[in-house]
């Protein structure tokens, strides 16, 4: 690509993002969970670097992103501290609103390079597609398992990890059909970027199994 | 054996019916929960797979079995979306139902290869029955976490760990008796089967904690 | 320091003390929500050696503590036989009173030895405090999580973790400034040990998320 010098600065910066929309999503619900500091500060956590590190548990990779990039453990502690001294109830809707964006560009960032991480051990692609939507949803899934809701993830009816399982193949046919792995990275990024930020404009629902009305 | 030839074959088969039952054990919860699609696969996912990934993780094995033979992912997809099209309320139970003996046999033979697995790494007695029963029931237990309802394996007072447990005993004692390996694990497996199954016919509880009560 | 011979014996001694008061809290806890026999065992296990064993997990490092002593599964089972037989609904909160201060013993204990496994492995300060408090808290959070609460340790306001991580970080300092690893040990072990049992005498709690109340 003729931006190459740009991508991994635009990388790191998406990255960076995501994990802070992540992290923020984690401190609400602890917020609203009535959680006290160190619940805070780990359901954060859990959320920011819980599918990573899931994934790297079953891919047995080591080192995890908060033991390579310990400074990050920093931040959070940080993003913390400051949202229990300066952000009030009345800033929770507004926050959470605002970090549907920044929280797509996650989706798509972590999908796509958990789903690389994968192929590059060979792996089959439904596991490496399955392995970029475990990367980008199971912070959230973990999240919620721990502050005691069903996750919504499984449940909210609105497209999350399907985009991720839809970028994760655009990725894997990207890479089988010979194209460079940093363009098959950025087109399987965008395309579940893309799909989550169609699904937030258009309001769009996954179909109901009308089966489970009387269930 | 005499029949040894058949072994193999008779394995195979118990396996995909255990998979597909514990699956569909998945499935059904996620439907009572009315999950969305993504739910249901994932749910169903963990309750095939999440017992032998953990006792995988646990025993540091790779690959897990979803890995090396990804094409159960697949079946699994198609599984949950031919539910979702056909399966309707009315036949919940009576799925269920039908569905005990099915997984009574998985119980059986994923307790005693947890075992053996186990043993194989020289484990003692009681870690690799642990293992056992973890494979047998922990994918339930996780199936339920995610769903946010107390294990049932923890609290429905019927046996289930407990034939695991007892079959992943007969396995480690007839293997210590010099036994083969393959007449062990028919021996072990058939006596837990044998156990789920006597106690789904008549019925039998387990004891209660009698303090449990003004608890 | 010149009572070294005593300090292994000493330690062992704790670190029985601390399991056996980990087993409790799970074992009390499985009793208040009515688990059978097989929930009460398995989410006493849990309390006592999942912080262990998600640390091992996270560092990769086997065998776990249960499986180089499994000997301590047969401890476990006959805790959870004599409670079962012995324990009545009137002996639980007494029990759970006096589980209190060999739980502060095993708080110290383990987050030291947590923090101090991880330093053996180079790994950042922050990473090692974070094992530490890992494994002195994460056995409740599991036992919590199983049994559908939100965990104590995130939601009671009360210093737990926070002990764990003031320990660690002494632990940390101390051995960086070149003390024995014995004494470092010690040092951050009492200092956690420390802190609870004076949270639990002048019934500090952690201040509130102001913001929280309306959320």
């Amino acid at each position: 690509m003729s931006n190459a010098p740009f991508l991994p600065l635009l990388l790191t910066i998406i990255e960076a993002v995501g994990t802070l929309a992540f992290a923020l999503s984690g401190l609400l619900e602890a917020a609203r969970k009535r959680l006290d500091a160190v619940g805070v500060c780990l359901v954060a956590g859990l959320a920011a670097f819980g599918g990573g590190t899931l994934r790297d548990v079953l891919l047995d990779r080591r080192p995890f992103v908060w033991v390579a990039h310990s400074e990050w453990l920093w931040v959070l502690l940080a993003l913390c501290i400051a949202a229990m001294a300066f952000l009030r109830a009345r800033h929770f809707a507004p926050t959470e609103k605002a970090m549907q964006w920044p929280d797509a560009l996650g989706l798509g960032l972590f999908s796509a390079t958990g789903t690389q991480l994968a192929l590059a051990q060979d792996l089959p692609g439904i596991v490496a597609v399955l392995m970029g939507v475990i990367t980008a949803t199971f912070g959230g899934v973990l999240r919620d398992v721990v502050c005691n809701e069903i996750p919504t993830a499984f449940s909210d009816h609105r497209p999350y990890a399907i985009c991720a399982f839809i970028g994760g193949w655009v990725l894997v046919l990207a890479q089988h059909a010979g194209l460079a792995a940093s363009l098959a990275l950025v087109l399987g990024a965008a395309c579940a970027t893309g799909l989550r930020v169609a699904a937030l404009l258009t309001g769009f629902t996954l179909p109901r199994w009308s089966s489970g009305d009387a269930a």
